[in-house]
């Protein structure tokens, strides 16, 4: 049974993505269990990374940043991982994801709001991917709804 | 000086995004500062709107989900508020962004991993939108890095 994720395990995920400061307790209340198997549980959905990351969704203006999604087709036959390895380093890029349909990597950056900085990180990141073949630029100016699941 | 984002405040929302589920105590003894100190500009980011949510981002591969993100265009001259309240109300659409660039808008969906649901949700998602000229689908396979700031 280790490593399988049930019902359980969903509605937990469910509830630490609307809030995932909800402690323990508050967890164990709603869930109508205990501490110790909510602690339990979460470490194992850790462990089997069906949880990746607890994190915050800042709103990228107010703290100053420009936020942009790039969707880049890159051409067949062109091996993917070392494209992926090499922009793993890079500080600026935060996001990556790999994908098939209209991209086949999506790559999320976060950069301060100047246009010439801007214009530099958007041209250093084209030159370190090979075999571009389209790339689709999107500046993020508002998220309107957020929820995970 | 209420509002006012500072150094501070950004290494304590880049904390937070790294790991949400940090407690004010260890935040405060990363900080060098008192956990009533942080409690107070937690308060105040999420107040204000600099923080949006704590969340966790999950593996949807893992959990049995297709996560996918459409990239839309909409035509010039059409109003898109009344398509974002619309969009809003919808369970399947995750996240809605508003933007600039390749897409005026970029929404998230996640759906069961069936060809005909995936089918039937797009359709149903392109119906509700009036005035689209162009619709990137992109499926996301494996997400291989995830910062925010």
């Amino acid at each position: 049974m280790r490593g399988k994720i049930d019902k359980m395990d969903i509605q937990l995920i469910k509830l630490l993505a609307k809030n995932s400061r909800l402690t323990y307790k508050e967890l164990a209340e709603i869930l109508r269990t205990t501490r110790q198997r909510i602690s339990r549980r979460m470490e194992k959905l850790e462990r089997i990374g069906a949880i990746k990351k607890y994190t915050v969704i800042p709103d990228f203006d107010r703290l100053g940043y420009i936020y942009m999604i790039i969707g880049i087709t890159i051409k067949p036959g062109i091996p993917m991982e070392p494209v992926i390895e090499k922009l793993k380093m890079e500080e600026n890029v935060k996001i990556i994801e790999r994908a098939v349909g209209s991209h086949n990597l999506v790559i999320h950056m976060v950069a301060p709001k100047e246009m010439k900085e801007i214009e530099k990180r958007i041209n250093d990141l084209s030159s370190k991917i090979e075999g571009i073949d389209k790339m689709d630029i999107t500046f993020i100016t508002d998220i309107v709804k957020f929820e995970i699941l």
